[in-house]
C-alpha cells in the first residue's frame, strides 16, 4: 500500500468501506517509555520550521517528514499542533489499519494525562450527524460522506427517478440551510455583487422546468475497475437519475445581476460554491463555460425544486444548480456563491479531478494541465434487466431487456442496439420517453434532450443456449457511439467507462 | 446482381467507375425481326397505363413491367416515350453491362431508320462536359458526377486545405452560375421573398470568416465495405478537408430576411437548394434545424470565399453553405435558394439519404423513418503515414505516425491516442492547430472547434516486430471516443465509418 492510496481526501476516490469498527493504536503502546508532552508543548510544532506535531487518542506524533507525502497535501498543516481526530471525522478515508500503521512510525512522545482527559472532555462532533436518514433500499458506496445508488432494476421501474433512489453523491456533510435567512451572493460583475434570498429567486425571476438526466462521471467504474484497478467510490450502474427540476434560469439572474455586452468580452466561466464545506471553511466548488450559462437553450437552472417539491436536503436544499448535458459534479448543491470570471475555477475539483486520461497514464506520470475538465458526458447506456448472473429459464419463450440510455450535451438518444449473443447480432430496442404504458414526453427541439430515454426489447430466447451474453449499445443524434470495451478507454480515475455494458446470464 | 444494385440513381452509392467503354448492345440485334415503330408510335407509350417505352440506340423497348422494379423509382417516367440516352448521360452509373442486359429483356422492336437518324441528329450533349478541370492527383471515386479524394499523405501535410486537393463530392453536374446575374432566393418569411445579389451578400452584411472542417458522411468508407458490401461510392479517409470559409453569416441573412420572435415560434428548419439540377428539374436540397442556423455560436456562413478566393466552381461557385460542424451533405453548393420552414426538407438527400441503421438492418427492412437525417458527426481520425501495407525499415530507430482528427458539433478534439501493437498500449500523440513549426491557430470557445487538428507521434520502432499494426482513437470535449471495431457500426449504405483507423506495416 503505497500513499497514493488515499490520495483523494477530497474527492470521489473513497474506494473502500470507511465506516469501520472503531480502530485504534494498540494498548500496549500507551505504556511505552516516550516522554510525555503537554497539549501547549504540542502547539508548538505547527510549521516545517517548527516541526508538525499531532495528537491522536493520546499519543503525540511529529509527522514533519510525513507532510511531503501527503496525498492531501498541505491541508494536513491545519491539524498541526493539536488533534487528528476531527480532521479524520470528516475525511473517513483516514479510518483504516494501514493509515494507522503509518501514523505509528511517527511517534514521539505520550499527552500529558490532564490534557488527554481535556481532549476527551471536548466534546467530539461527528460532522456528519446532520446527515439526513435515506432509504435501505440504497447502496451505499460511502457512508461518510454519503455516496450511494439504487438497485438497477428498480432504477427503470419509472422515466422519473423518484429522490428517495435518486443516487446520492457527496462530497462532505449535508450543511444545514435555513431557507429563511438563505442567501445566494451573485460575484464578478461590475454593479458589484447580488444578493439574492430564496423568495427572491422563486418570484423575481421566471420559473422554468427541466426534466435532466444527471450522471456521476464515476457511474459504471466498478466494470472498468475489475479490467485495472482504478482510484474512485466503486459505483455499479445507478449513479444515474432523471428528474424534473424547477426554478430561476442561471442566465436570467446573472442578466439581472448585470451581465451584459460588456461583460461578455471577458467574461468566460461562471463558479458554483456550495454551502458544504470542509475543515478548512474552503467550500465544494466548480465552474462551467459562460457560454453553456448563457446560452438561452442551455437551460441552466438554479433549481429549488426536485420533482415538483422542495429539493432535499441530500439533493441540494434549498438551492441547487442544474446544468442539462453535463457531468453531474458542476451540478452543485446547497448553492451559495455564482462568480462570473475570465478563468475556470482553481478548485480541486475542477483542476485536479474529473479529468480522464490515456489508458497509458499512471499516477506517475500524470499531468492534470494536459486534460480539460469534464464537462458534457458521452452517451451512454446499460442494462438494468436481467442483472449479470441471473438464471433464465429455459422453457421461457422470449427473454425481455430492460435498460436506460442518456447522452451529454443535449444530444438525444435515437437508437439502442441489443445483442443477446456477445455481439455477434444486433436487434433494435424500443424507446421510450414516458413511463409505460403512458404517452412519451414531447420531443424537445435539437441540442436540447436533456433526460435519458428507457428501453426495452422482447426477442425470441436463443435456443440451445446455456448461457447468453446480453450487450446494449446506444447511439445518439450526433451519431456517437459506445466504444466496444473498456481497457481502451481505462483511466487512472476511473472515469466515464461508457463501453458497451454486457451482462452474462445462465439458461436453465 | 439484383436491381438493388443501383439503386441510389441520385445519390452518393455509386460504387463503381461510371466512365467505362462505350458499351452497346450487340449489333447483330439490329437486324432482327422485331416490328419497326415510329418515333410518333413510340411517344404514345408514356404511362403505366399506354405502357413505357424507351429508345435506345434504335431499339424500342417496353419498360412497363421494369417500372416498379426500377430502383430509381417512378422517374424513370420522365423518359418514357424517348430516349434514354440524355438520362444515362446524367446518372452515369447505367452506363454498364448489366444494365444493358436488364434492358434487352424488354426489346419489343427497332426505331425508323428517318426516326434513328433524326436522333442522331439532335446534338447528343454531355451534362458533365462543362465540369471544371480537376487536379490529376486526385483519386476519382466517380467521374459523372465527379468524386474525388486526395492521396492521404499529401492531405495532411498542410492545416489548410488547398481548394486543388479538397475532396469534390458531386451529387449532379457543377452548374454554370453568372456572378453577375446570379440571385439568391430567400423564402418562407412574412416579409415575402427576399432576392439578393452577389454584391448585396458581400455589401449588405459583415464579412465573418470560418475555419471549419468539411467531412462526407461516406469517409472511411472502403473499410467498412470491406466488412460486408456496403452501397455508396468507395471513399478512402480523405473525403476530409479543412478550410478558411469568409462570408456573410446566415443568421444575419435570415434578420435581414424578418427572422423574428413570432418566426421563431413556428420555424423550425432551414432548407436549402443547390442551382445543381437534374434532368427533371430538380435540385439538390435538404436542410438543417432552425438552432443551428439561427445560434450566434452556429457560425452558420453564406460563403463566398475559399481560402480567401472566389469559391471554386467544384466547391459552390458563387456561394455556398457552410454548416461547421455538420455533415458535408448540409454544405448546399452553388446556393440558389433558402426556406425557412416548419419541416424538415422533403428531398431525398434529407429523408431517404444520409441516415444511418443498425447493423442488423438490410435492404429489406430498412424504414428510413426511423433514423434522423445526420447532421452533427460523431468523434474522427485517421491515419495518413504511414500508409497501409508500407514498408518500414528495421533499423530505424524511430517511427513517425501521422493524421489528422475531429468531431462534429463544435466539439474539440483534446486526445488521440496511437497504438504500435494492435491496441495493446498506447502513447499520447502532438497535437496541432496550424501548420507544423507555426503557432497554432487561437482555441475557439467551447463548441465552436469547427476546425481539425492535425497529430504526430514519434515513437520507438518496437524491436523484433515484423509487423505492426498501428491504431489511431481520437477523444472530443464531450469525452466521445471512437469505437473500437467497424462490424457493429456497420451499416447499409456504409456511412459514418468513426472506428478505431488501423494500418498495418511491414518491417523489413
Amino acid at each position: 500500500m503505497t500513499f497514493l492510496s488515499f490520495c483523494f481526501l477530497k474527492n470521489d476516490s473513497v474506494s473502500v468501506q470507511v465506516e469501520q469498527a472503531d480502530a485504534g493504536l494498540p494498548p500496549t503502546e500507551r505504556s511505552s517509555s516516550l516522554p510525555v508532552f503537554s497539549h501547549d508543548e504540542v502547539t508548538k510544532h505547527r510549521s516545517l520550521e517548527d516541526g508538525v506535531w499531532v495528537t491522536y487518542k493520546g499519543g503525540v506524533y511529529d509527522v514533519t517528514e510525513f507532510v511531503p507525502m501527503h496525498p492531501g497535501g498541505n491541508k494536513i498543516l491545519l491539524a498541526a499542533g493539536g488533534a487528528l481526530e476531527p480532521f479524520w471525522a470528516l475525511y473517513a478515508v483516514h479510518d483504516q489499519e494501514y493509515v494507522l500503521e503509518i501514523l505509528s512510525k511517527y511517534k514521539v512522545g505520550e499527552l500529558s494525562a490532564e490534557d488527554l482527559k481535556k481532549q476527551g472532555e471536548a466534546k467530539e462532533s461527528d460532522p456528519y450527524s446532520s446527515d439526513p436518514e435515506r432509504h435501505p433500499v440504497l447502496r451505499i458506496n460511502s457512508k461518510k460522506p454519503f455516496n450511494a445508488e439504487p438497485p438497477p432494476e428498480i432504477l427503470t421501474e419509472s422515466y422519473i427517478t423518484p429522490h428517495v433512489l435518486f443516487f446520492k453523491r457527496n462530497h462532505l456533510p449535508v450543511p444545514q440551510v435555513d431557507p429563511a435567512s438563505y442567501r445566494l451572493q451573485v460575484e464578478g460583475l461590475p454593479r458589484g455583487a447580488l444578493t439574492l434570498s430564496l423568495k427572491d429567486l422563486k418570484t423575481r425571476f421566471p420559473k422554468h422546468t427541466v426534466t435532466a438526466t444527471l450522471q456521476c462521471a464515476g457511474n459504471r467504474r466498478s466494470d472498468m475497475n475489475q479490467v485495472k484497478e482504478v482510484k474512485g467510490l466503486n459505483w455499479g450502474i445507478s449513479a444515474i437519475g432523471n428528474a424534473k427540476w424547477s426554478g430561476a434560469r442561471l442566465r436570467d439572474v446573472l442578466l439581472a445581476a448585470g451581465f451584459g455586452p460588456d461583460v461578455a468580452k471577458w467574461a468566460r466561466h461562471v463558479h458554483f460554491e456550495g454551502l458544504d464545506k470542509d475543515v478548512t471553511g474552503s467550500a465544494y466548488g466548480t465552474s462551467i463555460p459562460i457560454n453553456k450559462a448563457m446560452n438561452e437553450d442551455g437551460d441552466v437552472l438554479l433549481a429549488y425544486e426536485m420533482n415538483g417539491e422542495d429539493i432535499p436536503a441530500d439533493h441540494g436544499f434549498p438551492v441547487r444548480v442544474v446544468v442539462p448535458g453535463v457531468v453531474g459534479a458542476r451540478n452543485v448543491k446547497w448553492l451559495g456563491r455564482i462568480v462570473v470570471s475570465a478563468e475556470e475555477s482553481s478548485s480541486h475539483w475542477q483542476q485536479h479531478d474529473y479529468k480522464v486520461f490515456s489508458p497509458g497514464t499512471d499516477w506517475s506520470k500524470v499531468d492534470h494541465t494536459s486534460s480539460p475538465a469534464i464537462q458534457e458526458l458521452p452517451v451512454q447506456s446499460a442494462i438494468t434487466v436481467p442483472a449479470d448472473g441471473a438464471q433464465i429459464d429455459h422453457s421461457d419463450e422470449t427473454l425481455t431487456v430492460k435498460g436506460y440510455a442518456w447522452s451529454g450535451g443535449g444530444r438525444e438518444v435515437v437508437r439502442v442496439d441489443v445483442s443477446l449473443d456477445g455481439g455477434k447480432t444486433w436487434q433494435v430496442a424500443q424507446l421510450r420517453s414516458g413511463d409505460k404504458g403512458q404517452p412519451d414526453e414531447p420531443s424537445p427541439p435539437p441540442g436540447r434532450s436533456w433526460a435519458w430515454k428507457l428501453w426495452e426489447l422482447t426477442a425470441p430466447l436463443p435456443p440451445d443456449a446455456d448461457e447468453l451474453e446480453i450487450i446494449c449499445k446506444a447511439v445518439d443524434n450526433g451519431y456517437n457511439v459506445q466504444p466496444d470495451t473498456i481497457p481502451p478507454i481505462w483511466n487512472l480515475r476511473g472515469l466515464l467507462n461508457n463501453a458497451w455494458h454486457r451482462v452474462k446470464v445462465k439458461v436453465t
